[in-house]
């Protein structure tokens, strides 16, 4: 079994030509809001409406284990990534006050956590496996397993838009999951393996050691190109998640916020499957972890931000969704210059 | 007659330090969310508590127009200030869409404005004159216009406050000062004088050229060194305005989030008076006047945004308000990692 990348509309031309001759007709010398106009245009585009709107985000948060933590690629136990899910279940997590902070709402699909999680009205069930097979010693994923990972994120953008988001933002937890986006950068972007390798949640010298060996491990193992098979070797289930969920809120015509590292790698594997998705990605950070950089090199993309984040749960797409929001109000709100030159 | 600046407090270092600690004991790896981070224990440290707020913010964006336009400094009349004010008024420019995005209050301090506006709830009526002198032939303002002028700055934040804001944001609108703000980046950064001028709101080459004529012409009538004085002669009003707040807000231990190129030079006039209200600004993001870059190194400050915006009215400074307001909030609401670990 494979899984068929949904079908996505272009963008709104039309709307975007129109929405840019709007933006450059406002009180205000042209091009003086900088990428916030940009923005705007992106919006309408996607939207296909020249009063574009960013009001209602819904934060898409996927969980899943990771086989390679066996190997010691993280700092940090896999125990954690369910902890850290019951703290963000209870709203108690750094993306819970962020997104408090913006009015965006938070969402979390379990898609291979290793452990139970207890039923909770946020929470979309679609726990696949208990965490990913060991990618080092054989493929993350059955064909089958990636299929429905990808379908779970489809499933998850599609209740958010049918519950009225009118935007999506990207975030995740799972301890390892800097080690499956090394390795899909190695595969997909390409780039050599070295350069695709950070520190992830923290290491000491024999940690990053460690996770160098096990991803060289992995990368040996197999020759893997396209972009599923690549993600079904590599891992990871949330990974899969958010590139199912934002291939689908394109397809819905959603801008889709993208957060750091994990999340642009899950992007990385859309692209792959189907290039026209990155019209509909706005990227929120540039993250600390220093492979992010070379990461959005080659998908062309410019993030918003850039504050020295690298702790992932979507946090640097939250911190974003006021821009977007603002961007959305300057297009629908400020007066012509015409009316004001007309009142002078 | 001169201006007294306000004692300042100093920062609350034992605030900063627990909550430090606070941020760094974080559901999260340490120094994870970055300048997140540092914005937090910066507003701990200027409110005196662990549990900082930034929720209630005003935009005290203060309009006059400038003598120097006499001598074509600018690509648009003087009476565009007049114009874009009651636009302001009206809730209908940049500063106002953005401002509601966000969740602020926008607030104008008429300092100079060249022409009568009507009485406005929102107006501040605080006219000492109707635009400043030619900078180019003589000063700007008498001793007396310039202390009234950092005293109505004073007076705009004072309300403010006692009206429950929590953070003070500045904005500007006056056609011609972007070329006082190069005079005072020239006189009190100081810097040379042809590195301090740019496009502004918009000019082709002729116009260029005229303003670093006019420019130059003021430099060379006098040799002001002080800040007062500087100010004096170059001014402008709203200049002052800024300057008068941003002191008074520190004085009250307000953070005050500032905006681009003149509301910066507004902030090194303040700086030069009182070196200590530094610590109690947040720079919102770099402009794309050139010269700001300049003035931010003199000033040692490092803006969180950068989106390309010129535009000022307050604009860039309120994009970075939803900034304060997550950082606050994950200051006050994440839980700690002992918690989490507990529960694990």
């Amino acid at each position: 079994m494979t899984w068929s990348a949904p079908e996505l509309p272009p963008l709104d031309r039309e709307a975007a030509a129109e929405l840019r001759r709007i933006v450059d007709g406002k009180a205000k010398p042209p091009g003086a809001l900088g990428r916030l106009e940009d923005i705007a245009v992106q919006l309408g585009a996607i939207q296909g409406r020249v009063d574009p709107s960013a009001e209602r985000a819904t934060v898409l948060l996927f969980a899943g284990d990771h086989g390679l933590t066996e190997d010691g690629v993280s700092a940090y136990p896999r125990e954690v990534t369910g902890a850290m899910v019951r703290l963000i279940l209870d709203g108690r997590a750094s993306v819970n006050a962020l997104a408090r902070a913006v009015g965006a709402e938070v969402r979390v699909i379990d898609a291979g956590v290793a452990c139970s999680l207890p039923p909770h009205p946020l929470l979309q069930a679609s726990k696949i496996r208990e965490g990913t097979r060991n990618a080092a010693r054989e493929a993350a994923m059955s064909a089958d397993e990636c299929a429905q990972a990808l379908e779970c994120g489809a499933q998850a953008a599609r209740a958010a838009v049918e519950a009225g988001a009118e935007v999506i933002a990207l975030g995740e937890m799972g301890i390892g999951n800097t080690a499956s986006a090394s390795l899909l950068l190695h595969r997909l972007g390409p780039a050599p393996l070295a350069d695709c390798i950070g520190l992830g949640a923290g290491h000491d010298e024999a940690g990053l050691a460690r996770k160098h060996r096990a991803l060289s491990t992995a990368a040996e193992r197999c020759d893997a190109q396209g972009p599923f098979e690549v993600l079904r070797q590599f891992g990871g289930l949330e990974i899969a998640g958010m590139a199912g969920a934002t291939l689908a809120a394109a397809a819905m015509r959603r801008p889709v916020v993208i957060d750091g590292f994990i999340s642009t790698a899950a992007v990385l594997v859309a692209a792959r499957l189907q290039p026209r998705v990155l019209d509909y990605c706005i990227f929120g950070h540039s993250s600390a972890e220093r492979a992010h950089r070379l990461m959005l090199e080659r998908l062309g993309a410019q993030p918003l931000l850039d504050l020295g984040l690298r702790l992932g749960e979507g946090t640097g797409a939250v911190l974003a969704l006021p821009i977007l929001k603002a961007a959305a109000a300057m297009a629908r709100e400020v007066a012509s210059l015409a009316e004001v030159l007309g009142q002078a």
